[in-house]
């Protein structure tokens, strides 16, 4: 009868009430350790098969949880959604996870694939967004599925978000090199149709005036986060006629590209030029030449982020907007005066 | 109407029949380009919802498949999953992921919760199994839903599984060290129990044999995948009498490690010592001591898996298993003799 068994099945082998045996299936608080494991012990033994699908259709609870990423294979997101498990886990959550390669179009296939699975709620640091095309994030929220944005987020109603203060970190960031003698300094910039690369930027074109330091739009160069990017960039930046004597990188792959290239040239780190990269990957810490970085607390960023969907579904709050600090880790390539 | 327009609405709209509409909707060849246009215009006018879910419990199929992995932020396992979402995203699968943590109820989990969001496939690199334990995987099997090992494989009836040759890659590598002029070669060895790390160390220890190399049980040491324990393993080796001049590690993390601690004995590196890992992970090649390593060629695992999966889905071939070549990246850790 396999595949065929029913909970009136198991009942009547029990002796027990069909309720009794669907709560004991689904983990009901009322029904005792001992009953719960009697019944599931003989549905195993019955080879009953529990359509969850088919529970979560009726209850509309599937205790799944979808995480969208840009990609995985970043120590930052890895941690946020590590971040995520770890708060959701407990309760009884399973996190499923999508990526989108920076793909608008794999972005909304995502979405809309989370949708089909019936998760509980959705995480999302969003990819590269035309400001119009809204329509399958509203979706999201029309259905009533809690929408929590994490790094990359976008201001909108009825959406919760968790960030870092990325303007005070670029600020920071941008007036430590001051303090370290560099004047001329060359900005990696990520995409700033993003919040987080648009405050990015402002933070280091405010600690530049702040320093009266005049902008220079030679220097700032727009870059993927990749290795190559960087090592382009320091090209492009060595063949000016006033070439900058620092850089601070959005992405710390960028960072590591430019300080290569920059060896290459012969150009000694940190007397003749300081590095600076965002978003402490490992990496960073073990090089030879350990490299300046922001630690943007993903694991925390996660944590925060499960605990502002538990909030939402248990009604306690309907919306939240966190903001962390960010923690400049200054290291060797930007450090001549300690 | 949100949420309540059925295709009976949207065929009275544009009087057509009802099944040309869920045609249309469902990219039935059958139906041209300009009806379907015309279809999924009014639909979206008319706010209609497909309920994705319910057509997959009819027709059984999601296009959607999951992917199981112990952790998502290594560059191998990031780049099979890759390798997968290249090799079917073209097909129309969408690609979901979880994480195990190495955790074997965390796995069951992970199943289930694939298999409860009705995937039409799972690609699963397992965690440490007891053998016993099979129950979750039979379900999988037994509902008829192609299951595919990658790298971390079980040796199953009706499971396919694509990996590399790991003996031949650990004896080549043991090989190599012996070439260098190393004869007191350290093992760190991943979880036996699995049958990756139980080849690779079948393949170090044919080596030694055939090279009249005696087996060092001192040498051989049971480790995790990180920077601590190799740096520890380390320790243990070099307060052992006769200290071993060579690491091989099935880790490349743990190998990062093992240079750190031997670099701060004052040991040089390869002079005095050689040590080589396991993954090609992209620090390796960044180090200013570039690690020498063994390649997965994780993006073809991928790619190979999602090939199996549809072969099998096509019925062309009902298991296949697929053993790649590992690729031995010689670099200035190991090379003493060019």
């Amino acid at each position: 009868m396999s595949g065929k068994t029913t909970i009136y099945d198991i009942a009547k082998a029990l002796n027990i009430t069909a309720a009794t045996v669907s709560r004991a299936l689904n983990n009901n608080p009322k029904i005792s350790q001992s009953t719960r494991k009697l019944v599931l012990e003989t549905a195993n033994k019955m080879n009953y098969k529990q359509n969850k699908l088919a529970l979560a259709l009726r209850s509309g609870k599937s205790n799944n949880v979808g995480v969208i990423v840009p990609r995985i294979n970043t120590n930052f997101f890895a941690s946020v959604i590590r971040g995520i498990e770890e708060g959701l886990h407990p309760e009884g959550y399973q996190v499923i996870i999508c990526q989108t390669h920076e793909d608008e179009d794999r972005e909304v296939e995502n979405v809309n694939t989370l949708l089909n699975a019936q998760v509980d709620g959705i995480f999302m640091s969003i990819s590269n967004l035309p400001k119009e095309n809204n329509h399958y994030i509203e979706r999201v929220i029309q259905k009533n599925i809690p929408l929590i944005f994490f790094d990359r987020k976008k201001e909108m109603k009825n959406v919760s978000s968790v960030t870092i203060d990325d303007y005070l970190a670029s600020y920071q960031t941008t007036q430590h090199l001051i303090e370290q003698g560099c004047k001329k300094i060359a900005y990696f910039s990520g995409d700033r149709s993003l919040e987080i690369y648009e405050d990015r930027y402002r933070g280091y074109e405010q600690a530049l005036l702040d320093n009266n330091i005049p902008i220079n739009e030679d220097y700032i160069i727009s870059i993927k986060s990749n290795v190559v990017e960087g090592r382009d960039a320091v090209e492009k930046l060595l063949a000016l006629e006033n070439p900058p004597n620092a850089i601070f990188s959005t992405s710390d792959f960028a960072a590591l590209g430019a300080i290569q290239k920059l060896k290459e040239h012969g150009i000694k780190i940190p007397e003749d030029f300081c590095v600076f990269g965002f978003g402490n990957e490992p990496f960073t810490k073990f090089m030879e030449l350990s490299i300046s970085t922001i630690d943007q607390s993903p694991l925390e960023m996660g944590k925060m982020a499960a605990q502002v969907f538990l909030d939402k579904i248990n009604n306690k709050k309907s919306e939240s907007k966190v903001i962390l600090s960010p923690k400049l880790l200054i290291r060797q390539s930007s450090t001549r005066i300690s």
